[in-house]
């Protein structure tokens, strides 16, 4: 039996409706959402105990939180309550020729004033066999940071299978280290990044790369070196989205695993209702991929993409969707029919 | 004068908005639509006088649908009041590759539980020129089945011209018989067949084909064997569906008249707005345009086809449009300009 | 320091929600638009000071027209107050192959029954640099078109630039007189204008042409036709549209200094949020282009096209972006991704 | 079998939702309503046969207007197509201390404009036993004051019972005529008129008075000025409305019939959802009452009276009660316990 | 540690906003609730272990229940997957002397259709303290009554405390037998009894009985007698409400202990956001009461009765108080102050 | 010629709509306000030249706020651009005996984190001739308390005339100062003060009182004293709230301006559609009625105490009515008619 523990922030999102800018609206759509989480609702999605481990405020916003995971059947037991605030992101979903836009109001959250003594992991993880962290959690603060690396050093001592999604966001980051002074002994202990090759070097400090995810040849080269300083890593993967506009995406993968290169088809993803959240749908596709195809990588990979695929057709942060929903698509049969 | 009687249910329609998956919606759309309804629906805007009978709940609810039947100018004064319940059914509308969920709840409902004895088809039928029944009636119970046999027995002996939509549902079909053992009574009295040639095979007990619409050759024999088995059918009609996910269709028609083959060119139909009822739509389109076109059969194609294409531009189970603008779709004016 | 003031109607707008037919509509979405204000809040938007002068009622609809122009940050201080009612437009949003419906209830607006003398133009234009006007002022009333030529010809004395945006409607000008009759007498005194060819020949009382935006050759022949007319015209500008459906647009511009002839390649507008307005936000863009990029003409019209093609992104008639925003299409990036 | 004929206007009413100001508003709910026609939906519910009879332009609005009607079962077979526009009326619903506020829309309206030659009374009248309608119509136009009198004597001479509703807006009444002008001419045909008496006087163009409705010596004195001018008259009728609050009203009712004098108690209402359309809601129970309980003139007060504060239960301007809840309110059950 | 485990049956409950009448409606507001739920939902907002039991369909709408009990906090692991459909009630929610309106469609449901080998008491209720059942459940089916016997027999075998709404609804009981051969045998086993007096009695098949509750002689007498017949018999309770409108209630209630009787002080309740359920939450706040306070009854009554009078406030069926808030009321801070 | 220049936080507002609980919402209303800014809306409402001066974040969400003050014609060219948030709080809307909650989630805002070098009062004030500031200002941060000093002392040095709304919030006042530290410093330039007497003490540095209101004897006694400390103070006023239910108030007022005593009659307010700045009302209408009414003391007040009354019949923190509203109200015209 798989138990997977996720760790990281959950945030109210507010977003506007209908296209609308900010300045139009005079409502907004409350929901959750952050990319660990997302990634543990993908799970519990897929019939996978799935399990979020955070720091939500004691007041009746934090409440909402805890009702909204146990409704997405992700377990909570190990919330923290403390903090004066949850992050919050405003979200204005734009369309055609105009991309969305995102204003971040995370800051003191309560999950960034977290210490690392709120979380006592040889207990939080006693019955998990993958943890699951994301390079958002060491920008936003360097206490979440260190939680982090806590939380990756019991799992690796614990034997649980380790995955990160490298989820570089340029405007954290912001109490004075760098991703490399930071990700490096983080991800040593992981035996899966999601992530762009170049964001991973840039991560782990080495020089810049321009990858050419089309070329079979120099690829394995490019995954190789990353393998070099990770010598738990057993597997990199890379979303491939190409942007024609904000409504229409076109979505493939690639996955290394030392040994061999993968690909998946990339596939149309026309019209766009809410493409937030979606590279959190391939993480939580492939760790599901992972778990129930084992050897058969070509099928996690194709599973990942074709959940990610789904997940821009979902409003809200999470990939409302099934297995069998994602199996018929990695099936071909994603023509849209109704069913009745 | 023509007039044209349909027969069948009207159910209450409770759909999502914003193509929200079920489990996000604090509110349901609440509309009403049926097969055949749908057709009387399309008339009535197309100015021709129709009715509609059924039998209804003598509650609330059950008012509300007269009040809507009212609205939309469709006769209903020979809908019957009786019964427990109206049947429900629950829309989740997709968008790209996540196809639209349909969810029946309409065991029970006053037309399943109807007697043939709640309609003297004489009365009913004495200023009607058409009638028209679908392949749902005979299927959702034996009563709901033995009063569409006596409709259509009764509409024969005065003369009318009788249509049916095939509309074959698997999940209905529950009381104990099958197609083959109600449908060939019943279509023998039929002029006008819209359905799939498989499906009509098979509703008929005929050994299984896989017709393929682009082949002119084959399409005459595979439909000229319907014709044998319903000595009255001058027209059996096909509406050619490409899925190419649930925002994209293309659109077209085969008919044949027992002499000849006509082809309506594949419409691009994109974005989907709602694709349920479209079906409808064609026959509504198929029988206003025989009547009007009478012996430019390829016109009454062409108005079927457009009519179609138009329905997926309008929320719920109805095509709310004019005779004006589905031919100016058929006379290429297609683009969508304002109208000011 | 530049200052636009443009004269014109500003109505309230219902609109139907979510490609709502009017019958379905138990809402309607108010906001508020013209052609001309449209253009002032464009300009407002980027920065550039701008004013709007009209007549509105002196009743509570019409104050919330004023709060509506304060909050867009365009100037008021000019309007008037009187009249009866301010003028309103229904629209009908389509989809795909349904075009939107505009149905008009503009008469007797306050607009249309102000009096010239409501208006002292040089105390008007005492600080501005540009006036704006179109050609539906005056086709509403005969008085309308008085005060709209005492605008142009004070303009003209104080030494303004003056732009005017054909805006051929036929339903207007119903008050006896035909657009030869009034508009060369205006135009004479514009030196921008933006607008079809035909429409110019139409209403400068010439025969008839049939234009080619793609022939080179012909099109500054038919321009310079409009210049010998127009003794002050220094720049005409036509939209390139092609509607393949109410949902994609193609849209591209030409125009033509006296010397050259400038092309805006074409651009893929999928889907379309609202277009109405689209016009408006290309007459704006051009005039914001030509006060900012001064003898690059081209980059003036790339301007003009992008903002119009991102305007058909936004809910309403407003073009609500940023110079920014428009300019990082110009610049090639229209990849719609997210910003955050 | 009873069947009554109700004359007037039909406007469309936007109103803000849950008590917002204009300013306030993005949405505006939109439904239909008039006096006249209100009264003919009250009748209709109550099970009466009942038709209205106006003029609505032949436009998308204007059909939005029929399908209300029809939904509402009310008879439109004479209801003219013509003229420019639906007259409107905006509606900012008050609460507690804040009164609701109207801002009328209503110039020049289809039915404003109509001529009389538009309506063949004779025709319009052959099945009718009853004509209604109010100080409304001759108070808009003088063309629509002509109508209105040519109705009123065809009425009479057609032997038809007539009811007038005075309902005096001091607002309309702008096309050089007076109440005192018009209205005797029009009420001295009439069986029935509803209106405090201070109105009647002063449109019958008599001294002014301030009637004390608790007086029950001076009432009928007063009254009975109102049948000398009047020589068709059989009853008076007034409502006795006492406003608290915009949330609170306090109701009751007097009748004078020419012999007796009829009170009817004074009941609560609170909260009020909306109050506009109450007095058409005690007319419609009045005309109603008189016609079931004929003799029994204190139950057709007590009628009129009880759905009057039903009204103000319900949303938009119609009275949708059946005579099944207006009679457990006459006979005391008004504790609004749930049915179930 | 205390558990509650009810057993019963969950709707999907279709509610009109804002007092809108069923015709008037476009949309439903979807929630959830049943009187043995909501009585659950009431102890997890109060901080008790609750658990419901039930039967539902195994389809998209059903999981949606089981996502709702999740979020409540109500366990569900021993919800069984069955059944066609799930019960539905319409709801319209009346204002001032307009009673809401309540529309069963719950014939059939999955819960109506369960077998008593549907559930394994002895397993269900291993942890559980208290079970909770109401008069509804052996009204819908013979099968329904059968597995409550047998669950009540087991509660009492494993010695749990039992309780019981009487909750009489004529419109139920269609299978064929009459409360009073069913419900006697299932309360005999119970110790809690909440209804009206006189309902027990006819439940119980004595003779009818009219109990004056302000009667503080004759209501030990009465209540003695149902003691009489339930041998297990600790408490009987009875919510007073006085309808003064619908949006107008009194509420308090009395308690007999088998010693001595107790009185809650009536509570002005007004307005009234939506009453369904609050019988519910006197269930639910007695069972907090009696096993918070425990001997202290008169503390258990009130809290009951300001646990009713909250839930009149809140939106849905049920109770969303914490016990905090009702402590607040019960001490007499029920003056709405903001808390900030 | 007046000029009021208000200084504090403006906040955006996110409040559940129709009554429902944090937990239940999937909206939030967007608004937005703040004690002083509440009463410069107000003033701009009642056609005094009104301007607010604040720190808010220059991003999307702060030129939202900018926009919301031009519309409602407060000026803002003194606002300062920076910070990184703007502060937010939650508003759950209670009825009858459930109270409101406010959530805050303002702390680390653009004011708070603002420096007094921020604003150049001397330049800020040049045209102004009132300065309005409350006592939540100098609690939310050391900086901010320091800015207002500097304004108050800046107003005082300029001769305009200074008001403050006491506005304790226990909540704030987390810097490390209690207001005995700082208000005294801050009251004595002050000329109005708005709030409880005993709140007054208590930031004074005073002892404990309980004043009794409807004590004309002991209140001049209670108010001389701070008379006594404050030496430019002129008037105290004093709100008086009867909270019978959270839907329900009762308003009145108390005012003392070293001489005499005022008494405004108490009124009744219900329903209460958001009460939220009612208070902020009182102070605007009291500064209002000051500067109108001049040496007519009880008419300020009673439009003050009339101000603060109707605010509670709309929805958000603005008193949205206009002067001529508010005098109704005073001279006995409170009965909520339709206005038409």
């Amino acid at each position: 039996m798989n138990k997977v523990v996720a760790f990281g922030e959950i945030m109210l999102r507010l977003s506007t409706e209908r296209h609308l800018r900010f300045s139009q609206a005079k409502f907004f759509a409350a929901s959750y959402g952050g990319g660990e989480f997302n990634v543990a609702v993908s799970l519990a999605n897929y019939g996978i105990s799935s399990e979020f481990v955070s720091r939500i405020p004691d007041n009746e916003i934090g409440a909402c939180t805890l009702k909204e995971m146990r409704k997405l059947n992700v377990g909570s037991d190990n919330v923290v309550l403390g903090g004066d605030r949850l992050g919050i992101y405003f979200l204005e979903t734009g369309a055609g020729t105009r991309g969305s836009n995102v204003v971040y109001d995370r800051a003191n959250s309560a999950i960034a004033t977290a210490s690392k003594d709120d979380f006592n992991w040889e207990e939080i993880l006693k019955d998990a066999t993958w943890f699951h962290w994301s390079g958002i959690t060491p920008a936003i603060s360097e206490s979440a940071a260190e939680a982090c690396l806590d939380a990756v050093k019991t799992a690796h001592k614990m034997g649980l299978t380790i995955s990160c999604d490298l989820n570089y966001r340029a405007k954290l980051w912001q109490y004075g280290k760098q991703p490399k002074d930071v990700m490096p002994e983080l991800l040593k202990y992981s035996h899966i990044i999601l992530g762009d090759i170049d964001t991973a070097y840039f991560m782990l400090g080495k020089d810049k790369v321009s990858p050419n995810y089309q070329d079979e040849a120099s690829l394995p080269v490019l995954y190789e070196k990353i393998f070099e300083i990770c010598p738990n890593l057993k597997t990199v993967a890379t979303t491939l989205r190409y942007s024609v506009s904000a409504s229409h995406q076109r979505i493939g993968g690639v996955l290394f695993d030392g040994k061999g290169l993968y690909h998946a088809a990339v596939k149309e993803v026309t019209p766009v209702v809410d493409r937030v959240g979606s590279g959190d749908a391939f993480m939580g596709g492939l760790i599901y991929g992972l778990l129930k195809y084992k050897s058969d990588t070509q099928k996690a990979l194709d599973f990942a993409v074709a959940a990610c695929c789904l997940k821009h057709t979902i409003s809200g942060d999470y990939n409302l969707v099934s297995v069998q929903e994602v199996e018929n698509m990695v099936n071909g049969n994603a023509t849209g029919k109704v069913s009745r």
